[in-house]
């Protein structure tokens, strides 16, 4: 099995799941040890949730399949370079490597403007579209204190 | 019901789930109409998702409960300031507010060190710590020509 084999399949996900016309055209695996181990498409339209981005939902199917919420040992292959929200979730994740089809260029000319939102966080609150109000810092930071308190704590 | 009500729920909620150690301490509800539509708490490690951030999981709850991908009226509120994916996600969603306790600075000194990654998302993949590989461009493309030409496909 080689790269273009499961680069293929992410591929094989994207066309197939989007056939239909509501899905959008995206697919992606998650592989360890040469295995599938997760695979996803994007189902933000037919399930209601806008973070359902085919990689996301590849990075969640494989933390349960392995029962884990590190993928330090696996590798993504997606049809398209993942957008901010997806690239950190890969961060999240901890996978190393990542493979994929179109580039962010190609999905701005199919109309899937990703590079907006990259662009939007490297803003301040100040300059970008979304509005950001901070409030009740110190009772935010109680949680933080309480947690470095907490002697079972997991540290992730 | 004012800001800080909300914004109090949403700290009550990443105190009372992290309470046991396991998930981290952060939490996050989605208002609309002075009402709240969705409530998260982080549930990475006990769900195996890295994906499941308090504001990922309220804006899914949010999706879910309204029945649409898109919470343009709705205001997000969030024990702390949002990390690259969760941010991401909330302009996906088109929300268009944000309310937040604890900072990202906060978040650095408690050990959730969010601001990496938002540095690695202005890098070119040259210089992320995440490799990043191009292979089948032409193959991936074809996926959106398809898209393009399906006349019941769902913009978004």
């Amino acid at each position: 099995m080689s790269h273009e084999t499961f680069l293929t399949h992410a591929i094989d996900l994207a066309l197939t799941h989007s056939a239909d016309g509501r899905n959008g055209p995206f697919g992606a695996v998650v592989v360890r040890d040469k295995q599938i181990v997760g695979q996803g498409w994007n189902q933000v339209v037919s399930s209601h949730d806008p973070t359902a981005h085919a990689e996301v939902m590849a990075i969640r199917d494989a933390g349960k399949q392995l029962g884990t919420h590190q993928l330090k040992d696996c590798t993504l292959y997606t049809s398209c370079e993942p957008c901010a929200m997806c690239l950190a979730a890969i961060y999240w994740a901890r996978i190393p490597t990542v493979y994929y089809a179109c580039t962010m260029e190609d999905a701005g000319a199919a109309e899937f403007d990703d590079g907006v939102i990259y662009d939007e966080l490297t803003q301040p609150w100040a300059k970008r579209r979304v509005a950001g109000v901070n409030l009740l810092r110190d009772q935010g930071q109680a949680v933080f204190k309480a947690w470095h308190k907490n002697p079972g704590r997991v540290q992730y």
